[in-house]
């Protein structure tokens, strides 16, 4: 069986997620499986890189799948291009060698989360963007950006409550960029947590409204809870930016 | 009566274009009445600088309307805002002079058409380009571009067939910028017939695909029908971006 791995870019606003659902096709990893199960006449099971969340974008998700197909992988993206709906497209598409894993291979991600810092709504952008219109303090959020960097516990930034494994992850760095009226926040990490990076940025805009001081952070990644951390900010305004293996 | 100025941006995909129609409601000019009448109690019939197409977007679109209300021009924008569906947005709002009148005054717009140069679509401005992977020849474009500047008639340019009105107008400059996979074309004129930037696209496009020699754009400007010009690109890489005044 041959492995092939794709680059997607999707629109999230109309999906439950990345994640194959038993009761519900309306997932990005389920539309794939469903063309590509089409096209070679048996079951492909597509391996996703990040489960992006409901509402969650992406524009350099990564994906791999077995399959036995006569096509060349530029001709394996040309047909799923031609049946998947208008707010997906494969972006590239490569043999992998055999043992390649899109997820448990990933040595880093990007998100990149954008806030329209505006009263004023922005029609084209209004899908990717979170908005919010109250003043926000651009040097408390970058110092306090810098207190997550580094390897912590980042239990408290997480919604996912039962499980055992590991909440240790490293951020290697969070940029913060005003472009026009929106604010830019990119995290680069070697993983997240479920809901990881949507609550870190909650904790982020509640410093820039000067609503928490900075301090708490360095507390949160100590001792922290759930309850203690910011909101979780809307799916809308993240997208997946990127994928790495070393 | 007061005489209010707005300054509105939409995303056309969903709209039978501008112009209020009788048997549909469907039109940006429709969804702004009825929103105002509600507002006034009364009538309230809104002009545009430009009625745009089916399908065409607007940045900067230019609209007044005569009302009595004893609301500002900001408390105006804030209830439109609160009932316009998602895809419409008034993004300002001024006192204007009792004869200003956004389309009589008018003293030039600028439009832009988007071409995605690429056979790989870009999910997330989908919806805002035309997507054209053919080779394209930026400089034949260019100098073909060139030929439409100045004051000419432009009836070969044009789906009109049956007004009376002049059809000589001027184009000030054209624009053409490749941004990575995008080329974009801006188009700046003291005003457009009917579907007169979407016909000369369609010529540019012929002449960089080189089906079309330049020297025709001559010929067109001189002694020009319709059939002989280009194919009318479709609506939904047309944003009106800007209307000036003097």
């Amino acid at each position: 069986m041959r492995n092939i791995k794709v680059i997607l870019q999707y629109e999230g606003t109309k999906y439950q997620g990345w994640q194959r659902q038993v009761n519900t096709g309306n997932t990005i990893q389920g539309k794939l499986e469903a063309i590509l199960t089409t096209m070679c006449g048996r079951k492909v099971e597509v391996q996703g890189a990040g489960r992006t969340d409901a509402g969650v974008h992406a524009l350099g998700q990564v994906a791999n799948f077995h399959l036995e197909t006569d096509k060349s992988p530029e001709e394996i993206m040309v047909y799923m291009n031609r049946y998947l709906p208008e707010d997906i497209a494969v972006i590239a598409a490569a043999e992998a060698s055999q043992r390649f894993h899109s997820r448990l291979n990933a040595t880093g991600k990007t998100y990149c989360y954008r806030v329209l810092n505006s009263a004023t709504p922005h029609i084209f952008e209004r899908r990717y963007v979170y908005m919010m219109p109250e003043e926000l303090d651009l040097e408390a959020m970058e110092q306090a950006a810098k207190l997550f960097c580094g390897t912590h516990d980042f239990r408290a930034f997480t919604s996912n409550k039962k499980s055992k494994k590991s909440t240790i992850r490293t951020v290697d760095e969070i940029r913060i960029k005003k472009v026009g009226d929106e604010i830019r926040f990119t995290f680069q990490g070697n993983g997240f947590l479920y809901h990881m990076v949507r609550i870190m940025m909650g904790t982020l805009l509640e410093v820039g409204k000067h609503e928490r001081d900075m301090s708490q952070v360095e507390y949160l990644l100590h001792a922290g809870r759930r309850e203690d951390a910011g909101f979780l900010v809307p799916a809308m305004g993240l997208t997946l930016v990127e994928v790495r293996y070393s």
